[in-house]
């Protein structure tokens, strides 16, 4: 058996930790996680990071001299080359961490790093939807819309590695507020956070949809899972509001085609959950929006992995080429 | 001296055909052109290209044996493999055209070809504004808009050879008829045509501007140039055309680089003539759109070759790998 054959992936989420352990090729062999409690500082979650890493080597009973390459997927702004993440918005306090430089003083071994938008990328274009493609283009879909381009196999980074902001294209100047600031972004639009505003406001002047009901008549439980179930049990405004995320997301989806003329768009969490209620009128859109007629339309389908994205992607860092 | 060491390159445009002889190092030492008259037919213009490489191989006292390779910059949609034409739109009843074929078999050497948005991308990437950068859009901005985006100092194409139609991403979905089909495309906002349209227009909305007597009273010679000289003459009305023009122009490019992450946009045509008038309100709106404000600001500038950019663009094509 050949040293150095196993590959450990380091995941950091907003509220959880996961660690995985795969063979050469990618496959997982074991998993653990824990919840970052981000509130409770930073040592505490760093300590949580290392804990996790030998508590996964203890139950695959190898050393770390076993393992070739640590990859992590964390929050961006991440400096993938020096492994500095610089004060991510979900984890308050945290400020600038040198953590390649901790991991490789705790572990030994040399580690690769990327943010959660491009992980998960890499980890559909080699274990999920993405498998067989060259050029892609991965969206989370989630609180935001973050995005990692995938060119001829590899993750296009741009000049300062900022690039695949594709949520931040601006749709409507005059559009709803983003989170970063500006208005009528695509992730003002169909985010999830924008999901949950616009059924909150749809619900006050609509009162006669069932969906604060499905909520239990709490208003704060307005959000994307009960737009799912008031759209598949038939709900009118629930349906409005697919129709209208989905054209948002479909002409947003039109210029990055017309940009980077990719075979497939794979997109992540609530289109995954959403299925064909988000992604059919999307189809619709981008099939309106695109200029070229006289190539095939770009598939747009829902990521893989599903549950296990986080792991996948960090596995997928250290495989990176 | 070494054989094969000069470059031809070959400029097919809807007006004129252009051919150039350069050094191994692009140097143009010799160029000729005549009009293109794409209405006389196809067999015409192929005998126009055919009779200019060898108009330029005897002014140069050499034989096609010293040439090491033909550049073609030609009107898209063309496959830069094949080198097959398919039907370009400003030459009318041509058909597709196996050029490639037919230039080898004419002068004996092997010919490359790209599309003239390409072609002077990279004629602006080696000889002019983007020496020096890696990352870089070129932004056609004269009939249309079209674009040549240069990654990592290579043409990025796409799946199918379809990237960079960046005139072509939606900003208002309602917005004026673009020549593509689709409405309130970047090109039916900003382009030369888009302008002319917008001028036409507004002057018979506000007929005091000096725009129709700088036109000499005649409503079809209101065009950029009749602009540019009302806006620099201080016509209030054709100053704010200009900064209209120029908010679609910057907020199109804030896309793009929230997608791309490029060093710089370098623009062609009308901006090399209307300059700061159109660069000003564009860069304004290129900082208001724009998502990451801890990277500085793409470069806007615009094109350095000017008049030559079609034979510069053609001898690139010759040197690219």
């Amino acid at each position: 058996m050949p040293a150095k054959k196993y590959l450990l992936g380091i995941d950091i989420g907003g509220t959880k930790l996961a660690a995985a352990l795969a063979d050469g090729e990618g496959q997982l062999l074991h998993k653990t996680r824990r919840p970052t409690e981000a509130p409770k500082g930073s040592q505490h979650v760093l300590d949580g990071i290392l804990h996790l890493g030998r508590e996964i080597l203890t139950q695959a009973n190898i050393s770390s001299s076993d393992i070739a390459c640590i990859g992590v997927s964390c929050p961006g702004p991440v400096d993938y080359k020096t492994g500095i993440m610089y004060t991510p918005p979900n984890l308050p306090g945290w400020g600038d961490v040198p953590l390649k430089e901790i991991l490789q003083k705790e572990f030994g071994i040399p580690a690769k790093f990327d943010n959660d938008a491009n992980a998960a990328a890499l980890a559909e274009y080699k274990f999920g939807a993405g498998v067989g493609y060259k050029n892609m283009v991965y969206l989370t879909m989630s609180t935001g819309i973050g995005g990692g381009i995938i060119i001829d196999g590899r993750i296009y980074r741009g000049t300062h590695g900022s690039a695949g902001e594709v949520g931040h294209q601006t749709l409507l100047p005059d559009g709803p507020l983003c989170g970063c600031g500006k208005r009528g972004c695509m992730e003002a639009l169909c985010s999830g956070t924008a999901l949950s505003r616009i059924i909150r406001e749809e619900v006050k002047r609509h009162p006669e949809s069932s969906m604060l009901k499905l909520a239990g008549g709490k208003a704060e439980k307005l959000a994307p899972p009960v737009l799912i179930e008031a759209a598949k049990a038939g709900d009118e405004l629930a349906l409005q509001i697919w129709e209208e995320a989905g054209y948002h997301l479909g002409w947003g989806l039109a210029n990055l085609a017309n940009i980077l003329d990719p075979e497939i768009f794979i997109l992540g969490t609530i289109a995954i959950k959403a299925g064909e209620l988000f992604l059919a009128p999307a189809r619709k859109a981008l099939d309106k929006f695109i200029f070229n007629r006289h190539i095939p339309l770009p598939e747009l389908v829902s990521a893989k992995l599903g549950d296990e994205i986080g792991e996948y992607g960090a596995i997928a860092v250290a495989l990176a080429t």
